[in-house]
């Protein structure tokens, strides 16, 4: 067999997640994982630290193209393996922007997209100004290392933030600060993107945090017009070619009370907010980040069902296994597609999500969330 | 974690395609291969041969249950491992059915189940009388080790058999005759059920064999009346609780043109007639296989579109890679899910298969068969 080989960097659950699509397309799967027992030690081939460039060296001879179950891979090691002429899906190119969410504001600024306002900050008297221009509340970000609420903080004064300001350099010798948009509620457009230039949205998801973090996914998102439809989506198609990603990309927006459909984050891979789609739509996220990075043609993204609706299971402290809760959540949900990433629990920690394809939004949310509690109570 | 632990004697695409639900239900699949480099590859954890009680014993500590990716596994090994507590399932007094078709008639006929007029045959002159008394022609069968058209003919003389009735001790002392149905289509009712009662039956489908294999399956079977429906559930029950059968069940029939439902053959296993469950029911027969036979509650059957079809990708002598093929396949028919098992080609082996779920059974069909056509063209 001429088998299609990708290697993953990085053994969390969405590498775990792109391993049935591959296991049903024949593609051979590999993941460099960071330690033994990760939540894609099924398809891990190799143990290592994935900062060290020979490390990656090493595993991405096993391989035709890199991709990645995170973010995190330091430029210089990406950069280095593209100029010996390994294919990296999404380039260092494009991570670059989702590693800094600074050069990110810029060049989304440069594309002439809606965000919400901005401003690089270096000193507390900047930060102070920004605020006070903003209704005396402002985000402030650390552009480089936040993920699923850290790194991000509500300041009312330069002085909520005088740690971070006093170590600028560990974040890159800039913080971000971003207008406060009064939103009505968090959208997330799903894409994918070849290389060679195919590019496939999902339909429009509402998203919404507790804490910071993805709680309840509702696919499609409810009561939105087809002229905000066509918008996300040619906002996706922008981000994508602007920034030059492949494979799967997340972009996350508000939508404002005042209307505006305002870029909050993006993320360049499978994510939380496309977990739905492995149930809900003919083309799973997984399926087709896998296609896009080996640039085989996308599979359609159309819906299966007219509602999906995706709950996360979040860890408890002191409850540290919740398939002993199978018996209880499976009898309870017979609809209910339970997804568990052999994680060991603490507070907060992604463990698992819930999906539920039905007729009626009411029906799916309910069932999710039912088996959901069901699985939590363990 | 509390693991679910279960082991699959078999590295065929059965126990490949059980791996995709396992992860997501975070159950630690283990499977025991005879070779390296099976189509269950990933997940097997064991290379030995099933026939020697001491492998399978061996292979048994690491797991909470064994079930099976085919029924060839002798009952003398299952039985000595039951007798020392390991969880067997389907057990072997349900497997001793399948791996005999005689027994498997005269447990039928005990239970007073409908199915082809047959015979136990020892000798030419009861095979004769048998033919003349069913218009001249039988099939005739041998009880054991026949699968996918083989150990099947069609006799109209007991000299169309001479080589069997010469060797009817490596047969099991008799061979099986039957009547030739008049049939109008075959139907298959797939089905599971735990140890413990619960019984889970999918809507019924059609299947279009080519020189005896499997070629297409509709999903549901179209023109089928409600009572039909009924009377087909009925009967895969009627099976699995007489024959004791857990996990899923197979059961194959013809539709006579006078009518009569008659059933042909059982497989005791996830099956090609429920290929389309992956992408055309709530719950998989792979998802609900694990389920079972961990004796977990069952999952909704239920469709998830109105129809499904599943075309086999059949192999080609001197076509050994379809993979080459994806291109142009994937980017004809963005709705085909292919699946590929990871063998390598020869003339009419099963190497794969494509299912497209739509509203219209034309559609699916069309596409299916268009992207498999691309796929086999290589």
């Amino acid at each position: 067999m001429g088998a299609l080989r990708v290697g993953v960097i990085g053994g969390g659950q969405l590498a775990r997640m792109m391993t049935p699509p591959a296991i049903n397309l024949a593609i051979d799967i590999k993941v460099l994982a960071e330690a033994e027992g990760s939540s894609a030690a099924l398809a891990t081939t190799m143990v290592g630290d994935y900062t060290q460039v020979e490390v990656v060296r090493e595993f991405a001879k096993s391989v035709d193209v890199i991709t990645f179950d995170h973010e995190h891979v330091p430029l210089a090691v990406l950069e280095a393996l593209e100029a010996e002429g390994v294919s990296v899906q999404p380039p260092s190119k494009a991570l670059a922007f989702a590693q800094n969410k600074l050069a990110m504001r810029k060049r989304l600024g440069a594309l002439g997209l809606p965000m919400p306002d901005w401003a690089e900050i270096q000193d507390a008297e900047t930060l102070d100004a920004f605020i006070e221009a903003h209704g005396g509340v402002a985000i402030l970000k650390t552009p480089i290392g936040g993920y699923d609420g850290k790194g991000v903080r509500v300041v009312r004064s330069a002085s909520d933030a005088s740690d971070w300001l006093g170590n600028l350099a560990q974040y890159g010798g800039s913080l971000l600060a971003e207008e406060k948009v009064d939103f009505v509620r968090e959208l997330a457009q799903l894409s994918a993107r070849r290389p060679s230039g195919q590019f496939e949205p999902w339909p429009l998801v509402q998203t919404i945090q507790e804490n910071g973090v993805c709680s309840v996914v509702l696919a499609p998102a409810p009561a939105v017009d087809q002229a905000t439809l066509d918008r996300t989506a040619e906002i996706a198609k922008s981000v994508a070619e602007g920034l030059g990603v492949t494979g799967v990309l997340a972009v996350e927006m508000f939508e404002a009370r005042d209307g505006r459909i305002l870029i909050n984050e993006l993320a360049m891979r499978p994510h939380n907010s496309g977990h739905f789609s492995i149930e809900g739509s003919v083309t799973s996220q997984f399926e087709q980040h896998l296609r896009a990075v080996l640039d085989l043609p996308l599979g359609s993204a159309a819906p299966r069902a007219a509602h999906a609706v995706m709950v996360n299971l979040l860890g408890v402290d002191g409850q540290n296994d919740f398939v002993q809760a199978y018996s209880g959540a499976l009898a309870a949900h017979p609809e209910a597609k339970v997804h568990t990433y052999g994680k060991s629990a603490r507070a907060g920690r992604k463990m698992g999500h819930v999906t539920v394809v039905a007729d009626s939004a009411e029906h799916a949310l309910a069932e999710a969330q039912g088996a959901s509690a069901v699985l939590l109570r363990g």
